[in-house]
């Protein structure tokens, strides 16, 4: 288990925190001033073609990522479809993805709005459309690669070591992180992760995905869509993101410590090939910012 | 500083899972069968009259306070609105809060979706909207209350510490925890709290709203909209959220560990009276499932 810094990355952390952390003065428990690192927290507002779609909260880093990785994962843009241009605009916090014929959702979304008035349901509703007939990859997972991933992932710098109250998710190949995105919106993280790998043409049915949140059922799905078949947490599982995980075919592995972790999904699929007794415990500061994860 | 369970509470935690949780069928590290206990995951329809509003996903314990605190917290009810009735269909996942007048916000929306076709990004600039003119009272805080509070609801028995993958937010009263309300989706919780506070005429002014989750812009804003003006939370901040609590005047207290914590909004307003050489350190069940809060 390599506990060196792994810098094989081809997208590491904003370790740094520029650009996306900001200095406030605050007061400490005993009455003294301090300076802290904050995390930046800002709207951007998604349009596809001339469809306004969502607010998303971000820290602001990769927007291109997040706007194609998002309507993606929302199954508004097929993965066929080609992206005419994308226009950010920093000082409006809008971002239009454009793409060469009007999609399939636009057409649905004014259908819904018509009778129901309200598009927030139809999201929802479209995520869990195209799941039905979906059958993810067989993938055999190598326990060796979990804990190599996991010793690599919790020891590179982050903005989560440097700031707190942020979430990372990584792409990953065997026992490589690749891709490793952070951000403070909920599922932002994975959805810039989707939209790296759409604008890359890199498939997701050799990559294990890795995030520090919970196993819910959104991040399945999305995960889902993303054609990843291997899904792995520090976190725990609700029991329906166990429910589609099964349906669709996905290992699904949580609450990774040090060396335990429980595979609530696809077990029959781990290949357990780790010494146990080489496994090190996490790092303190894996979990020192623990609760900043809420 | 109180260091035994806390029952004073006007609702506490679902600490046994009962109708919360699922036991499913898992494998460890080592390859052995084992049963876990996992958080239930489901959809919410929430209807405001004849329109469908939001599809939220929740632990499933009170959807009338979620339904009802939900809207309030959007700004799409008004606190004088009179609730006629709240019907709650457990198969089909629904629930409808109906007004005796048809709520501005229906108008608003109708108007909206005409032109934009799209409701989400509506919700997101109506929580903003109501918030230029607020000024919450100026409330003066103990440090004392504080350490009381953390440690009471560390030592609570909670469906966290019993499943992990929650978040929790509780509302207090000085040094007393009196309601305390988790839930798998993000802001759940506190609407929840917001819920139960209309139904029953408890007014915000005089409480303290404490979290498990990170104090970002929408927790801030949530929080002020139920008119509370201190939010303190073991988790960390982002910047737009300091900033909108400067602006409503709210204290802001994060990173609450043991004796430590940061104020980065309304320390003027902080009584340091704590006596911190008795002060105790979190139990180490606090931050045990810590990274299950993501």
């Amino acid at each position: 288990m390599a506990a060196a810094d792994w810098d094989g990355y081809l997208i590491a952390p904003n370790a740094t925190g520029d650009g996306v952390t900001r200095q406030i003065l605050g007061t400490d428990h005993e009455g003294n001033t301090q300076t802290i690192r904050v995390i930046e927290e800002r709207p951007l507002t998604i349009y596809l073609n001339s469809q306004e779609i969502v607010t998303a909260m971000t820290i602001g880093d990769y927007p291109e990522y997040l706007a194609v990785g998002f309507l993606r994962n929302q199954g508004m843009l097929n993965p066929s479809e080609t992206i005419t241009g994308i226009s950010y605009d920093n000082e409006l916090e809008t971002i239009v993805v454009r793409t060469e014929t009007q999609t399939n959702y636009e057409e649905k979304l004014k259908k819904k709005t018509r009778t129901s008035g309200c598009a927030v349901g139809t999201v929802f509703g479209d995520m869990m459309e195209g799941l039905e007939d979906l059958k993810l990859p067989s993938q055999s997972v190598k326990t060796s690669w979990l804990y190599t991933l996991a010793s690599r992932i919790n020891r590179t710098p982050s903005l989560y070591l440097e700031a707190g109250a942020i979430h990372g998710t990584v792409l990953c190949e065997q026992d490589r992180p690749l891709v490793y995105m952070e951000d403070v919106g909920r599922h932002n993280a994975v959805d810039k992760i989707a939209g790296w790998m759409m604008r890359n043409d890199v498939s997701g049915g050799d990559k294990i995905l890795y995030t520090t949140g919970r196993l819910t059922s959104e991040m399945v799905i999305k995960t889902a869509q993303m054609g990843i078949p291997v899904l792995a947490s520090r976190s725990g599982f609700t029991a329906w993101g166990v429910e589609i995980a099964e349906q669709v075919g996905m290992t699904l592995i949580g609450r990774m410590k040090g060396k335990r972790f429980q595979c609530l999904s696809g077990s029959e699929r781990l290949d357990f090939d780790a010494d146990l007794t080489t496994v090190q415990d996490d790092p303190k500061s894996a979990g020192r910012k623990g609760a900043e994860h809420g």
